[in-house]
């Protein structure tokens, strides 16, 4: 059955930007946005999923007091509502009866003519991946349809639309001609078109227009896309909001002879790129600083990060700290100072020779081998390098100075590992991991080369010196010291963590992929044995489809190896 | 129905302590436990929860290859099996079908006669608090009674018998005469009388005898106490193993005219006592420490964490590290020194005035006030205190040379902050919370002090002297520096931090309970904006209800304010 709409319905699907916790805050957005599709002629407007509270709340949503704020937030917006349009917005809703340790459904309210006069509770709670929606909510059953202006539309929340069957095809089966999904969607590197392939079964199962309402922006590790999207009843897209931007998104439905707005996706690169730039801007505006800061280093990593901390808040928010060491080369030195000038960042020099020097007098009696040095007890089973310990100090002295530079200023400071990095343990722990805000550490060191240079493209001009991106990968923590001393090729290493991290591949597997055995248990052994660092690392942005965040829980004590 | 044995049932509980993701050393552990209980007449031995994977193991159970061994253990075990003894382990078993993301059941294998006789698989997943089995674990359905000796003897696991109903209730109904109930249920302080009444009263609804058999052990954040239980169906306890080591508990049901074996329960202190000594042992052991180091101020918090490491480990593996700064009293350092001698420990003394000087030379150009520095485009909405990125520095320079001794050494260093200074942020990012383990950051100061006293009690005299106790606490980072010029009273913050932390007690109900509004406000200011510290802290372990780890989930960037 496919339904037909015979008169059109004047459809807002509202993107918006909510700040997680900000009850009062973000529903004051919404009735601003509600105003604006009404004046905009919205018979119908949609929020997304759980846009009153924010999402993911995480265990605000356990507190009986933030389910009553969010209750008064819901009745205050009925009250306030203006005549001829009809609303959809989601909110945490409390359980009145029963003695669960769970108390709130994943709701939405339909208010119009100043009262609620529906409200849909999500039937399928996600508790994979990111998602651990059955530790806060008790599920909703049944379906629900609404009536706009004589055509039926039918509620979904998200996941309740990522299988074929109820309830969104009840409401099909009863006569919705629209079926509704507003979302927190996350965004990994290609999720837009996994949704617009499953949307599109969808819309053809339910021989109905289907309207994703997404959220947009970053909250904490993840990244909401936006790019709400709606269907007709043959699976084709028909509308197409921006992605990372918010947006209000109106049309008739079906659209008239112009069409609705349909905005291109992005190109792969500027995908990444874009939702990096949001996430980073969206931790530093959501968390009041005004400033942050780098450590730069000449290098990739680091030039990525500057790239866009400048892009994401403007360079005058920003600035590069160069911390030269007697192992940094000349060259490196001036990289980083050119990136600097050629982003128009604020740049500080601080030499760091004189205080590894105060460090080595200080620690020379008691780095000497295990044996001459009784009453520290050493563990002779297990020394380290020869010049680990001084290594590492170097790196440590370097994050000392940026958080006082953070504690005196009230930067947020940046690190600038990448995922390649911290899935090997190739990073100091209070030293380069030192800062808020990881935000490369789910970007594999080979896509960091890629983003850099299709950033130079745009810039029409090598905002990254073409050294920075041709000179062989070194941590400089040593002299002449190169990654590929210690570590496997980057394109090698980076296609084993994908199949080891991102596909919870085993050995065997991996190796009957063609991977070489040796590298692979070599790579295994370092990423289970650094679990302890990824612990104690800022967070960071997610941008595959599994980071090292609340996707990827492993325990520390573990002797599985593999 | 009160069931009546005619013939008893010779029984063993297997307390045991396995290793997560060691399948293999785990399997040989219980094919050498069921060896012994064999030897001592048994005709059912009974092992904890999950443990031939180790518990919880988190997405290690979403690998097929970890499923795959799991198996190939459980077979062997079967095969391996004398005849004679019937036995029941606990093991993750793959789901044949299904293209859920979860691939697993929570299992219990009944091997007798050299072959696996009867798989139950666990009903009731707790998604709450610490737990997230609904992520990893297909639920199973109905119930399952097996006869030994004539005896029905009814399978639950752990969750299955927190509420009445099935499917023990359905088993003793079938006429089970024993309900089996192996556990992996973490400690926390009392938890061991909540189980004793919770399962009384099972036993009594049941009319059945009821064996609680828990996993004993650290694993990361949670310490399993073992404890483990029977009770006769009038729900008194009839035998108790020990806590916090592993037991071999062999009596008759019903117990001969001697009885079962009875062990007391620990005094409250000693048992919080006994928890943190085991969770520290278990963390350096199982992760293949053979020394640890902390640094020791002469305070409370450091005095407390060397005897517990001292405790566990024996003094020879343990070294203390005194690092006077200026502001460090004369006092206080000769109490640091009394301790280890007292303790018998090493000590390493490394004054850090000469690196603070360093530091202070290099920066003094850039932590000066913001509208002298341009370059660094500072933020003058947010100066620091005068004297904090300096007295940062202090406890930064401090950490680095503990992980410097680390990396020289193999040490695992341990950190010494306590709940009440995690709660509200008053410790120094990669300074004194630089370390592996933090032993005590779910203690709050004011248990710190008793654990303290009651330890001096039981050695009949003053491992820590009676200075360290008496003195006002200080952070010495300043001169004549006391906490309580920051924190209020920690009597007054304790109670206010488990109304809040423990609670999820909202500002108007701490009111309500007579708690100072003033303080009430500051504290939740304080606790909610330290969330970025606490997601970078070391794990440590969990004594109480709701510790600062998997059971307390909360946004970094969140507004709500409580």
């Amino acid at each position: 059955m496919v339904a037909i709409l015979i008169v059109p319905v004047r459809l807002a699907l509202a993107q918006i930007n909510p700040t997680v916790g900000d009850v009062d805050g973000n529903t004051a957005k919404i009735a601003e946005w509600i105003e604006r599709a009404r004046e905009q002629g919205a018979e119908l407007v949609i929020f997304p999923e759980l846009c009153i509270p924010g999402y993911p709340a995480e265990d605000l949503y356990l507190k009986r007091h933030f389910l009553a704020a969010n209750v008064a937030a819901v009745e205050r917006l009925a009250a306030g509502l203006a005549p001829g349009i009809t609303a959809m917005v989601g909110f945490a809703e409390p359980v009145e009866a029963g003695g669960d340790y769970r108390h709130a459904y994943n709701s939405l309210a339909v208010f119009a003519d100043g009262a609620v006069q529906r409200v849909y509770r999500k039937n399928r709670l996600p508790n994979y991946s990111v998602f651990d929606e059955q530790r806060y909510f008790v599920p909703g059953s049944g379906d629900e349809v609404i009536e706009i202006a004589g055509t039926g539309v039918g509620l979904t929340i998200c996941e309740d639309a990522w299988a074929p069957g109820p309830p969104g095809q009840a409401e099909a089966d009863a006569g919705a001609t629209i079926v509704a999904n507003p979302s927190g969607s996350p965004y990994h590197r290609g999720k837009g078109r996994e949704r617009e392939e499953m949307f599109g079964e969808r819309a053809r199962e339910y021989g109905a227009y289907f309207a994703f309402v997404n959220l947009v922006g970053g909250q904490d590790e993840l990244v909401f896309d936006g790019q709400s999207l709606l269907f007709a009843p043959d699976g084709t897209v028909i509308a197409r909001a921006a992605q990372f931007e918010e947006e209000l998104l109106v049309t008739e439905v079906p659209p008239g002879p112009d069409g609705a707005p349909l905005a291109d996706p992005l190109p792969d690169l500027d995908e990444v790129y874009g939702a990096l730039e949001l996430g980073l801007r969206d931790y530093v505006q959501k968390n009041g600083f005004k400033h942050v800061g780098l450590g730069i280093s000449g290098g990739i990593d680091s030039a990525l990060v500057a790239m866009l901390a400048v892009d994401a808040l403007g360079p005058e928010r920003v600035t590069l700290v160069v911390m030269p060491s007697p192992n940094s080369s000349e060259e490196t030195q001036a990289d980083a100072r050119q990136i600097a000038h050629n982003l128009g960042t604020g740049l500080i020099d601080i030499p760091i020779g004189p205080m590894m020097e105060g460090y080595r007098e200080a620690l020379q009696a008691h780095l000497r081998p295990a044996a001459e040095d009784a009453d520290a007890s050493p563990d002779p089973a297990k020394p380290s390098a020869p010049d680990l310990a001084a290594e590492n100090i170097q790196a440590r002295i370097r994050g000392n100075l940026m958080m006082a530079l953070s504690n005196r200023h009230g930067w947020l400071v940046l690190t600038t590992g990448n995922k390649s990095e911290m899935s090997v343990g190739y990073a100091t722990l209070y030293g380069d991991m030192a800062g808020g805000f990881a935000v490369i550490k789910d970007v594999p060191k080979t896509l960091v080369y890629e983003l850099v240079e299709r950033r130079n493209e745009r810039a029409g001009r090598h905002l990254v010196p073409v050294a920075v991106i041709e000179r062989p990968p070194s941590a400089e923590l040593r002299p002449d010291q190169l990654d590929s001393d210690s570590l496997p090729d980057y394109d090698l290493l980076d296609r084993i963590l994908e199949a080891y991290v991102e596909g919870d591949k085993g050995r065997e597997e991996m190796v009957a992929a063609g991977l070489p055995g040796d590298v692979v248990d070599e790579v295994i052994r370092l990423v289970d044995r650094s679990e302890y660092k990824r612990r104690q690392a800022a967070p960071g942005i997610r941008i595959t489809p599994k980071a090292f965040g609340r996707d990827r829980r492993l325990p520390i004590t573990n002797r599985f190896g593999g």
